[in-house]
């Protein structure tokens, strides 16, 4: 049987060729005779692996030279009391509530900053997108944060906003994790994007941070020194023992993006993967997603069956296909189609004839 | 050219095995469809390996019910803060400082705690251990931290201190990241011991915790919720996404060590390698260990050559051999041999027959 298609919002499928050079190399990394598990993150040959992994992500996500790329741990749920203690100078902070993503950053940072809720898209159930010429901004603010995609309620900024036309010296923090290498940054907008790996880069226990060089050094004084972005920029992410593995995962998947022709290559596949999508869940009677049309994510799909008592026999005869990972998040229900980087158009083409075929079965 | 044997103070040598069923796994595990890492953490299949891993775990380190496991990210340095996030309640904390780990412990735990050192060996430059009966404990001490095995440093307790026996109700904090695994752990005298998993236990990113369920739910406000521990137990260390493949290849390990004979049986091998290493050193002229022969590392043995200018040639010949990362710790100097469960007694012959060997070769 051909290899499944794995829908996991995350961990989330991984490009094929990256597991298969990860499973070749296991015992011996280019003949230093030693698996990349074991080899000191302080010897020559992780410090290559690193840099490597490094400047590949820096071309991939053309990120600019005065910021910092770091490779940190904790996933995105620390990087919501880690943001704050490293960025918001214990004043106010402004939040852009999207989704549970943007909500669960806003209750962490309060245990550190006065936070403010500058818009919100709860009336809505996290379907819309507040349209930033509405947003409360504090005039004294420390940083704005927003999540660019929500991967739960499967909602998506399809351009950040500029701060700056909206009357805000505030640097943009980005929670970029659900749709980070999927389409190109515009780094001009952005002080800090964070994000954690197990969606589009590598395995979980990795975390991207990319942070604009002036905003370090004003930790407040109870940030771990191992969460401290200066310390951790000044060590070149080794300043506690890094997930080695996890960036060496993450390595090769970089440089399979590159072979792919890279994230404009990925950002033309992937909208039109997700037009796949949504265009036959938007004439099918059967189905349904909620979003609004301007802020569907091409990341996370979340639909539903209007008949949800056919919920536990789609999700079988999903599993029977070879179509993983289709439930739904617990606090939204029904289905929830995650397209990553590594699902293929094949993939999702796959998905859509299994949604024809129970839709006319059940009919 | 058989495998070279990886002295790494980690991340260190991994069994063969552990490795060679990874690699073999690494598209599909069990018939899923799906590699460890491209699985939800949510999902059936992950939920088995963790609460496969967990249980061995308990089975191995003989953990009694009334401890909580968890499965974290940070490493010991993040623990370093965790700990007294959790545990110091903002009052007084005492530290026995035995080497470069449990110093680094003392300094991050002053932004949380009001910090008292209990002991020290720095007269000795961490070549001693302070007994017991000589350490000035606080009467209102929260915790009392000691390292028990400096992996910098080379020194080992070779029994936990019975903190009751020395007049204190306080809890015992372990900081067992380099010796976890080897020996049996007392955890009548224990309230919380920690480790990164990439000495004994599989890749780095992944931190043991083992707490005393009453020492849960009395975290700091400023206590991120990633790294409460009442939280990530509660959640079955799954309140963010835990290190998934991190803990698969802890898995692999914990079922290997049980292959071995467990522990016990781990034990009894790691006295004889350190035994075999450490007699060749003190019966010759040309290398020393400098740490006092009763509180020795059976895992880290740090050694120096007497005439330093052949440190080059020396890891040389070593690499040629096929005898990695022999260079010692920058703030030690010299040489360090890790000798972890994964490094078979044919790798500390081999290292000594190269020892034996130098030693003529440059007479």
């Amino acid at each position: 049987m051909a290899r499944p298609y794995n829908f996991s919002a995350g961990p989330a499928a991984m490009p094929v060729e990256v597991l298969e050079i990860a499973a070749r190399e296991m015992l011996d990394w280019h003949g230093t005779g030693m698996g990349v598990m074991e080899m000191s993150h302080r010897g020559k040959a992780f410090g290559e692996i690193a840099a490597q992994a490094e400047a590949d992500l820096r071309e991939l996500l053309a990120v600019p030279s005065h910021f910092k790329i770091l490779f940190m741990q904790g996933g995105g749920l620390a990087e919501n009391a880690i943001v704050p203690m490293n960025l918001s100078r214990g004043g106010v902070v402004d939040f852009v509530v999207t989704g549970g993503w943007s909500q669960n950053s806003l209750k962490e940072a309060g245990r550190y900053a006065q936070t403010h809720l500058a818009a919100s898209n709860a009336d809505s159930r996290h379907t819309t997108l507040p349209a930033p010429a509405s947003w409360q901004l504090s005039p004294d603010a420390q940083y704005v944060h927003i999540c660019s995609n929500e991967t739960i309620h499967g909602v998506e900024f399809q351009a950040l906003p500029d701060l700056k036309a909206l009357g805000s010296d505030a640097p943009l923090v980005v929670d970029f994790s659900s749709h980070v290498a999927s389409r190109p940054v515009d780094w001009s907008r952005v002080g800090l994007a964070f994000g954690g790996a197990q969606k589009n880069l590598g395995p979980a226990g990795l975390t991207l941070v990319v942070v604009r060089e002036d905003l370090l050094g004003h930790a407040l004084p109870i940030c771990p020194s191992a969460f401290n972005y200066k310390t951790v920029a000044d060590n070149a992410s080794m300043y506690n023992t890094p997930p080695t593995y996890a960036i060496y995962i993450a390595g090769l998947t970089f440089q399979w993006l590159k072979r792919q022709g890279g994230v404009a290559a990925m950002e033309a596949r992937n909208i039109a993967k997700a037009r796949l999508l949504y265009d036959f869940l938007d004439q099918s009677p059967f189905y349904e997603n909620r979003v609004a049309p301007d802020c569907r994510s091409r990341m996370n799909v979340p639909f539903f069956l209007k008949d949800e008592s056919r919920n536990e026999a789609f999700l079988a005869g999903a599993q029977a296909r070879g179509l993983l990972q289709l439930k739904g998040h617990k606090s939204v229900g029904g289905m929830r189609a995650s397209l990553y980087n590594a699902i293929p158009i094949e993939g999702v083409q796959a998905l859509v004839d299994y949604l024809r075929d129970f839709e006319k079965e059940m009919a």
